[in-house]
């Protein structure tokens, strides 16, 4: 809370600011507002209860009249204000707007007798880049504050879930910029993880994923995604969606779907595929769910056992021990089920890193810089982590430069390409394998200032293949202890390493990656099926 | 022919450009070498036998054992060199490694009784762009004339197609650095129009238009395609091809098959997607050939007829007098086969138009000023006309216009998408029309130095859509008067004008373009078919 004296010495930018996340806050009912809100320390765990997880229950409830649209949306709403307040995890509230909604789709079902669309009532939660009507899209800029959005400049998928029947309620924070592992920016400030608060949710879809760890939804849209499907690029519509560096196409950011469980994400996917996106936005392929992929997974894991590579250590920085033992139970329990698993050695990830550095800051952070100049604002630390402090610190490329990037990119793919055709020799089916396995991140969370390595998903980025993550265990400090490996020998596997505190991790999810290559949505949630399978026993 | 004389002010490149000239041309066999050729006055006409035109046909007759593919060789190698003698389209010559190869597969015939792939024994020509084993691949640049293709760098639909069983023994000539519409460079020359020899084949893929066109060739590869089928890009494998500016991803180029028939065309993509290239080539979707969506095309055509949009005037050069006369003979009769025909009217082309010059300007010409300086080649007139005679006289694009010309790319295609939905308020079957048919050309041809104007095959590569090229009709001296259109405004409408002479153009074929969206390459076959099959009654 700002006090008198602290506004008399505030900036232009950071009043904006402030207003900002103060209008965030007044769109709580006062009913739903948590008088004292505990810290970290008193509440660690933000979690302490649960709701239907099921989206496609749920539509079910919906469709056959046992709920109504009003009192799923307020039973989500508050769930929502409760997620905020714990863990700062909204960037909009549009409590009003979703209860209006929703009485005209009780409106629309008592009058006709049926759901509107196939998810009729089901809240749906975006991530801040996705244009809504009369909100603001700033991701994290205070500048991008300056107007809302109409129905003209409103995201294309955004309508199509509104057709569908779907409620949008709210829209989840994100990293100035987007540009960064750890949700952090001047208007609604930092994002924490749900099991504890002490440590980040991630980013830069980390609003979308706490939120969904709150119960706060059960299905979300993110970009580039931490939890939940990654798609490859064109598959899904990215259409008005908002980002920094617009154009920079050398790897184009892709939205997908979060949720509370792999059979969500795939409702969704499945729905909206349905409305043919590819009608109206030029980047997605014209592929509709193909059920038969799907269904051909799901009946050779039965008949003879699946192949996939693992790897858990990408040869940069070497993962904290509970991500490492979240890698050896799972291999265990596949290989106990008749699956097969077999090392993964391809070219190395190193190479895909210095890739997406290398796109990632091939404009020198001047897009960057000069929108924070617009407002006056400075950057957070993560963002000035990548992109420094000030404008004019990193050089730009030029066009042989940036062309022999997309050339090492292409090479880089085609290499990695070769390699996975290459494990037809080594798998005992004799077919390359159906997915990799590796860590999502070399630790379960991080503080404040400690989110320093994304390459283990940023690979992902570079190939642009599709990826469903899993949470596959919680870090257990009685068993995870303190890491003794002496073999980290960089100063960036030092610094990684030396963030590991089995006291303060305590509890924390694990996450893993199943990657499967470009274009394979259907099969890499059909393998994420087949695995969460296997985990929940 | 050079002269002593001549060869004493030759410089470096020129000594190099003549010896490549001169090896090509030693690789016909003096039988084959016509004694005297007859120049364009005494033959305008190059084409006079025909030849078998089917490849599925050969194909039969060869896997039957009727035709040995030596023979068949023997004949398309002939061809071949005759069609070079008189209209100067190749640029390598490999016809030992040609019929070593069909001896290879003879021998294979006889001992196993059967073919040894698909495309036993047919002969594929190739843009010179695809790299080859134990040729050269300079694009027309001197400088790459430096060293020649190995086994590990053969571009990987080369290694397709000959494990398919298909046979190469030529490449074709293209535009130095392939950035022009006429086919010109310093080693082969110019290439010339197979009709009329006093006019221009077109390009980039001249060389190979020409050869097929000569019956030199009855299917070959190419790409951004004036003739036969442009795929949009991730359809087929480009991976190992060669082109100026590599890395330059803004509007990627594509490779298409070009060929004597529409059904050649579907033959051979089909076949290559047979091969799953998207397992190798990691810019190409997993999209196997969709004969469901051919055969709706072809069904409903029967049914209910099918809708088109038809663009005779882009607005910004208004075609000549036949090109036009094509446009309506094919209106009546789609219309009289009970097709309907809307005018289309969308988001004018002369902004695409813009956005290619951008695109193909970006790097201010030096990619393509550099490699000529390697070894001091001097620009031809068709390259120095879009990028100067020297290197620097363009300015490059930083990033953030890199950036805002995708921008307005994807803005442009999104809005055409828009355009192309809100058809179905137009069509009598209220769905949106099947295709868009537009000249390929403002012109039939155009003499050397005469191909000025790119926008009527441009907008499709701005747009990413799907293109078959088909042949309409034939310049008619009798019918198609000079042009008395006092309607040209502009500096480039009038220069475009002025280049039509009913005298010269007689008898030369007017293409017109075939446009579906993008990855419809099933549908716009399909349309082609049907078109194809009403022109030729």
């Amino acid at each position: 809370m700002s006090t008198p004296s602290d506004a008399q010495h505030e900036a232009g930018w950071q009043i904006k600011a402030r207003e900002k996340r103060e209008a965030i806050n007044s769109e709580i009912p006062s009913h739903w507002q948590i008088a004292h809100v505990p810290d970290a320390d008193e509440l660690k765990d933000a979690q302490h209860y649960a709701q239907m997880a099921d989206a496609r229950a749920l539509l079910e409830k919906l469709a056959g009249g046992q709920y109504t649209a009003l009192e799923v949306t307020e039973a989500f709403c508050h769930r929502a204000a409760i997620a905020h307040q714990t863990v700062n995890c909204l960037s909009e509230i549009i409590f009003d707007q979703a209860l209006e909604r929703a009485k005209e789709l009780d409106a629309y079902f008592k009058a006709n007798k049926k759901p509107i669309g196939p998810l009729h009532g089901l809240l749906i939660s975006l991530k801040d880049q996705f244009r809504v009507k009369n909100t603001h899209t700033s991701v994290g800029f205070v500048a991008w504050l300056d107007r809302k959005e109409t129905d003209e400049t409103e995201s294309y998928l955004v309508k199509v879930l509104h057709d569908a029947g779907a409620i949008v309620y709210i829209k989840t924070n994100v990293p100035t910029s987007l540009m960064a592992i750890e949700t952090n920016n001047h208007i609604t400030g930092y994002t924490w993880n749900p099991r504890n608060r002490h440590l980040s949710s991630g980013g830069s879809s980390g609003g979308e994923a706490a939120l969904i760890a709150m119960k706060g939804s059960i299905l979300g849209l993110g970009t580039d995604i931490v939890y939940g499907l990654k798609p490859s690029h064109g598959r899904l519509p990215y259409l008005g969606v908002r980002q920094s560096m617009e154009g920079h196409d050398s790897a184009p950011s892709v939205v997908g779907p979060l949720a509370s469980t792999v059979s969500n994400l795939k409702l969704l996917t499945d729905i909206i595929l349905q409305s043919q996106p590819w009608l109206h936005d030029p980047k997605v392929v014209e592929l509709p769910w193909r059920p038969t992929e799907f269904d051909e997974v799901h009946s050779r894991a039965k008949s003879q056992g699946l192949s996939f590579g693992m790897l858990k250590f990408d040869g940069v920085v070497m993962p904290h021990v509970p991500v490492l033992r979240a890698m050896d139970e799972l291999k265990a329990k596949l290989q106990a089920a008749g699956h097969e698993v077999i090392e993964w050695t391809p070219p190395p990830h190193s190479e895909a890193f210095h890739i997406l550095w290398d796109v990632f800051t091939m404009d020198g952070g001047n897009d960057v810089h000069d929108t924070l100049a617009i407002s006056g604002e400075t950057p957070v630390a993560q963002l000035a982590a990548s992109y420094s402090q000030s404008k004019g610190s990193l050089p730009a490329f030029d066009i042989p430069k940036i062309w022999n990037l997309h050339q090492r990119k292409y090479d880089y793919q085609t290499r990695y390409s070769q390699y996975w055709n290459s494990t037809a020799n080594l798998t005992k089916s004799h077919r390359p394998v159906d997915a990799v396995l590796l860590p999502a991140a070399p630790s379960a969370s991080f503080r404040p200032g400690e989110g320093v390595y994304f390459s283990y998903t940023g690979v992902a980025n570079v190939l642009d293949y599709s990826v469903v993550t899993v949470p596959v265990t919680t870090v257990d400090k009685t068993k995870d202890l303190k890491d003794g490996n002496d073999e980290r020998t960089s100063d960036l596997d030092k610094l990684v390493g030396s963030h590991y505190d089995p006291e303060m991790f305590d509890g924390t999810p694990v996450g893993i990656q199943i990657m499967a290559r470009r274009l394979q949505e259907e099969r890499v949630v059909a393998i994420a099926d087949v695995i969460d399978d296997l985990l929940r026993v």
